[in-house]
């Protein structure tokens, strides 16, 4: 037997015989225990019934390196599906979790992980109702990757929508933005910037839920991931047929973060943050939206970035700290793979 | 621009940008096709509110080879999480799948899969809700991975459960086990058998259904996949604190299956099944549930497989054909990796 910090992941682990019945015993359970997961059967039957419509969302994360400034994959999966059920407006409340791990993966990585989504998951307010672990022989995937999908309730009258941004609307964003990428990106190129970026990686069900519960009328929320700022503003203003006008000095950038992209040539907007929201909103509510946020952990930094404009629809444009005024297009290409 | 024959899935699939975007309403709206989908925010909205209980369900897809006699893991991503929700009892409405695809993948490939998936959704009466898409750089997966989370409505008074086993309650197969395995067992090998062994792989919440609206009683429900309906057993007799007592000679295997226990020397009580349930329910209710299910398509094989005993909490034996009895343990080590 090897001692427990050399123990790793054996195919068997991912057989759905004795050594899969160990793992879930000895690790996901007393990690991420409540009644609905504890039944062990093929599915969970949740003991809460929906308050408002019901919200679902999936996402999978295959993040390189795991572990990083900031967070590490198993934080990820559970903010990354939280925030994106909390993106219609609703509660987030229960997540499944499905893990693909490559044999061989260190035992105390995979607690390290299911440890760190266990406080994220708490910290969101949300349980583990359902769980699966596949394991695939050595070179077949990378480490470990992970699922998650997300049941939430969204009350009644909440509807913000990508298509949901009207002219006059004011854009605001709930943090400095593009932290993410930069903390992925120095380490995997093994750069010392001056100041270190961690990752902004976190739940925003909270800050959702402050507007909501203050009635703020939401046009409009999505987190600039993948793709960044600059792809969820063209989506919504091509699902709204709207223009989005950003001011370049507006935009809150970590020292760190503007220090990156001068060095490297980056464009900010098209930058992932994984604890980060756009909200679009009435202009008449956009003050008192700034002063909820603020007052929220994660939201202390949010600002104003943007307004809305009748069109031409779908356009968005960036007045720059020069005065010129310059399009601003969905990311094409790749910037970095393997960020979320 | 290579021809559509020869188009390959790139990192930038996986972006968030453009050609994420192109992906979305090229291959996967069209297929996928609801209201709730269609949205395209960060979650979806469900327009049905539950009847009765939420049932939720997770599971990841690694099968290898992606397409085999019988299906392909699209429909086994389908048929996986339908399945798994039906176990509960619950009837599965919606699911979410979420894809992980190697740089490279033939984008034929993913068609046929994205297609199988769509066919068998249907037939299953289910609808996608929400997806997400990742791409990995060649080598850091394995052509393609996908997970399917699902939900469904449980009726009130409706509660199958590992625990729920009572002495005296009859042991149902609703068809010829382990045809799944031995299908990609002899694929992988690159064996001929006498009579190929086709996938059973099938979609098992209409068997679910007509068992529920006729009230037949049920104890508990399992579809005997990883593991194979030896571990299954042994869930519910730890669970239920019984034993169970199966019959070797009432075991249904197809000829083919039998013949490749045999030639190879596997035990069909370890051998995963993808299209089959083990139902467990008041002997009184055996003959009743078991015309039912033969009068649905994929449970005209059903039969009576053994019985549910006092005791000793936990144990499962097989009494053999020539007159022995001999203790079944839950599976331990691996048979075949990427069975599903």
């Amino acid at each position: 037997m090897p001692s427990r910090s050399e123990e790793r992941i054996l195919l068997s682990h991912g057989a759905g015989g004795k050594l899969a019945h160990e793992l879930v015993e000895r690790l996901f359970l007393p990690r991420f225990s409540n009644p609905a997961l504890a039944a062990l059967d093929d599915g969970a039957i949740l003991s809460e019934t929906p308050e408002g419509q019901i919200a679902l969302s999936t996402d999978s994360f295959v993040v390189d390196p795991i572990f990083f400034p900031g967070g590490d994959i198993g934080r990820l999966a559970i903010c990354g599906t939280v925030n994106d059920v909390a993106m219609t407006g609703a509660l987030p409340r229960w997540l499944t979790a499905g893990f693909i791990i490559e044999e061989g993966l260190p035992m105390a990585d995979l607690e390290r992980i299911v440890d760190s989504m266990a406080a994220c998951a708490e910290e969101a307010g949300v349980g583990i109702a359902a769980g699966d672990t596949k394991v695939v022989p050595r070179g077949h995937a990378d480490r470990i990757f992970i699922n998650t999908s997300g049941l939430g309730w969204r009350p009644e009258g909440v509807r913000p929508t990508g298509a949901g941004a009207r002219p006059g609307d004011a854009v605001l964003a709930s943090g400095t933005l593009g932290d993410h990428e930069i903390c992925l990106m120095t380490l995997r190129a093994g750069l010392r910037l001056d100041g270190e970026v961690p990752s902004d990686l976190a739940p925003l069900g909270g800050l959702v839920r402050a507007l909501v519960d203050a009635e703020v009328e939401l046009h409009a929320l999505r987190d600039p991931t993948r793709g960044g700022t600059a792809t969820v503003l063209n989506e919504i203003a091509a699902a709204s047929g709207v223009a989005v006008r950003l001011e370049e000095e507006a935009i809150p950038l970590r020292p760190g973060v503007r220090g990156a992209c001068e060095i490297m040539g980056f464009d900010p907007l098209y930058l992932a943050s994984e604890g980060k929201m756009i909200v679009v909103l009435p202009e008449a509510e956009a003050d008192r939206a700034l002063e909820i946020l603020r007052g929220q952990r994660y939201g202390e930094n949010a600002c104003r970035i943007g307004e809305v404009l009748e069109g031409p629809a779908g356009r968005v444009t960036l007045l720059t700290s020069i005065g010129g005024e310059r399009i601003v297009d969905m990311l094409t290409g790749e910037m970095l793979p393997r960020i979320c």
